[in-house]
């Protein structure tokens, strides 16, 4: 290979600033969720997932994989095309309606990824707007960094969450410039949320359009799961909610959902979405399935929050560093890249628990952390087992234990 | 909605200039392809699929099928999270396998699509090559267009498929230039072929690194369904190959296949690999079993190729004005986006076929097109029928009928 050294340095770099990922090779086992296999390389071996992102186990729900494999039997595997040439199946079109139905919007839009959504998603309507500002959370996720970037229109950063700097922003614009503010319900590093709200507030005051991420939120908060903005009271003044099938949904794919005409404009404009195939059927009828069933029941919500809740009063309890916010997200600070490694590869090791180390560039430098997400399904008992193992691995590693709570930046 | 004189001004153009796109909303059915039915407005209807990319039916082959189904029941439907955290499954890490022994290369990785392994693929390695340049076939397709220019490096456009273009440009350059040659195995519009070899020979003479887009070539073509570098006996010879899932493969998904340091750098640093939900689990598994049925079955190509051959003769006895090509696509030229959505829309209402129109901006306008993809499951009296219908749409709408033939331009 030609360039073989420039790739090798590449490798170095990671090695050298202790941020070269190993993936766990793992085996899901439906019915049995949070428990799962992983393939270590001395062979099989089960451990307990404390960090999907299958925030409610609804990809293990018997009626999400039944949807799946009715459609998959009836229909066959793929798609068959891109959304124009023979790859519009009945399925996402059904799937499409569901979502506009759950955010009360006129239509919605599927693309392969939530990823997709955002950065073909966030381009295409800002070149659509002439002369458009793109006012830009700073703490906003790569897909939404991005499109933005893609869009190649001029942006300006507001410092994360912070509603002053955002008006500042704004009101040095004349009001007549189209302005497209994007930002993230809720924050899923750190669990904290923006203040959907007082955004709203801003855009009607200085004339701009919104666009929310509810990627951490649909399905988990808001009356029948519509997210965040829903719960607020104020997905009506959002004009663009983007999500994801991949997380409360448990399945692939992502989406946006709005007044019809926008959707219209991306559908027919947005390269990410135009030239590649389309989900196939059988996802798509598997997220239509947890979508239908997360609309009516509380349960999964109600349950979750009741788990994040009590794992982080154990953890406090304990004198375990965590990171303070609202949500079901619970971040323990280690603020160290080399011992956020090895204490996650302790906890696979010698407690059978699969939490992955975070480092940069996920998070910043000095604020690597194990993000532990825990669900409706991880019982007491895995709870309490959880707890121990970090104070044994925080014990080993000389990490500081002492009851006190950080306040997420 | 704020703006919504820019979006209907948006949509406006697309009417005016005849190309806004309405897609078919079709109904897939297992084990009758291509059959299948169409949600037409007023109700549903039997229609023949002639412009799948499940170019050799695979998304309803049996063992597909089977391994979606039994993948979903023992693992759920999603994969639960990113690669890194979470969502690495088993069944991926066998297709990453598969794939890279197919293309007999060290290392594949694979990516929610083939729009985002070229995006992200060639952005990334790009950037990792210090003052790169670029050198891309005019016709690439537009998640490589994307790619190029999310890379942010410089870029030279080689007049298609013109290797001595491609070499007044590579001469210019000092041999120490990192240099990336980007192109296509199978254009798919005009079905022909990239002088493979060729180009092999200039990347080595001038010291550059090779990247192909196997995406309408691999399972077709080839040793085991290894695409027409393979066939070429050059595989060896590129360093990058890209193909997809979701066409001969009947799934979804993309990958690239290449030396183990690449690999591992592009699933080190390209965003749009790390930021994303990784592939459902039995998505994967069924890609799988479409790689190895067709690894060793060389039915599906012998008839897919015998298929193509038997339209396009008939076409051309018909005085159909045929693009020539040696591969399995069979345009058909229009020249006119109006005539070429009637036509289309004739021959779905009366017919029971399903063409769908391509239009500009995915072909230049001036060669507006029908794109007729046969499949091994076309048969005689499907051919029969639909060289039938497209003589009478043809002189339906005052189209020219002569016994000639079109060189692809
Ligand atoms: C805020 C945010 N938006 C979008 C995405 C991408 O969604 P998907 O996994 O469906 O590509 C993610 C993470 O995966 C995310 O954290
Ligand atoms: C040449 C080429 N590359 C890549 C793609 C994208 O592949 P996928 O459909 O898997 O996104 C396509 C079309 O879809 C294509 O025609």
């Amino acid at each position: 290979m030609i360039y073989d050294h420039f790739f090798s340095e590449a490798l170095g770099r990671l090695h050298s600033e202790r941020r070269y990922r190993e993936f766990a090779d793992l085996e899901r086992v439906a019915g049995r969720f949070p428990q799962a296999i992983w393939h270590a390389p001395d062979g099989p071996r089960p451990v307990v997932i404390w960090c999907s992102n299958d925030y409610l186990g609804m990809g293990q729900h018997p009626k999400v994989i039944d949807a799946m494999v009715e459609t998959a039997i009836r229909m066959g595997a793929g798609a068959g095309g891109t959304r124009n040439i023979s790859g519009t199946n009945h399925p996402i079109v059904e799937l499409e309606n569901e979502l506009a139905s759950l955010h009360g919007k006129d239509a919605a839009l599927v693309f392969t990824s939530g990823y997709v959504s955002n950065e073909t998603g966030i381009a295409t309507i800002a070149r659509l707007l002439p002369d458009c500002l793109i006012l830009s959370d700073a703490l906003n996720h790569n897909s939404m960094i991005e499109g933005v970037r893609r869009s190649g229109v001029e942006k300006k950063i507001w410092r994360h969450n912070d509603v002053r700097h955002l008006e500042d922003l704004l009101a040095a614009e004349p009001f007549e410039r189209p302005k497209l503010i994007v930002f993230e319900a809720l924050y899923s590093m750190d669990g904290d949320l923006a203040p959907v709200n007082r955004i709203c507030d801003l855009a009607e005051r200085y004339g701009a359009m919104t666009y929310i991420d509810e990627v951490h939120s649909t399905g988990m908060y808001g009356p029948g799961g519509a997210g965040i903005a829903a719960r607020e009271g104020t997905s009506h003044r959002i004009d663009v909610i983007e999500g994801t099938l991949a997380k409360a949904f448990g399945c692939l794919g992502g989406y946006i959902s709005a007044d019809a005409k926008i959707i219209d404009a991306v559908r027919s404009y947005a390269p990410g979405f135009i030239f590649t195939t389309a989900l196939p059927p059988a996802v798509c009828a598997a997220a239509t399935a947890a979508i239908r069933h997360l609309k009516t029941s509380q349960w999964e919500r109600d349950r979750h929050q009741e788990r994040a809740a009590r794992l982080k009063s154990l953890l406090h309890a304990a004198g375990l560093p965590l990171m303070l916010n609202d949500t079901h997200i619970v971040p323990l600070l280690v603020a160290d890249p080399e011992k956020c490694k090895i204490a996650s590869d302790l906890l696979l090791s010698d407690h059978g628990i699969y939490v992955q180390p975070i480092n940069f560039p996920t998070v910043p430098r000095g604020t690597e952390r194990l993000r532990i997400t825990p669900t409706p399904y991880h019982d007491n008992a895995l709870i309490d087992a959880l707890v121990d193992a970090l104070v044994d691995v925080w014990t080993r590693l000389e990490l500081p234990l002492q009851r006190h709570v950080l306040a997420a930046e």
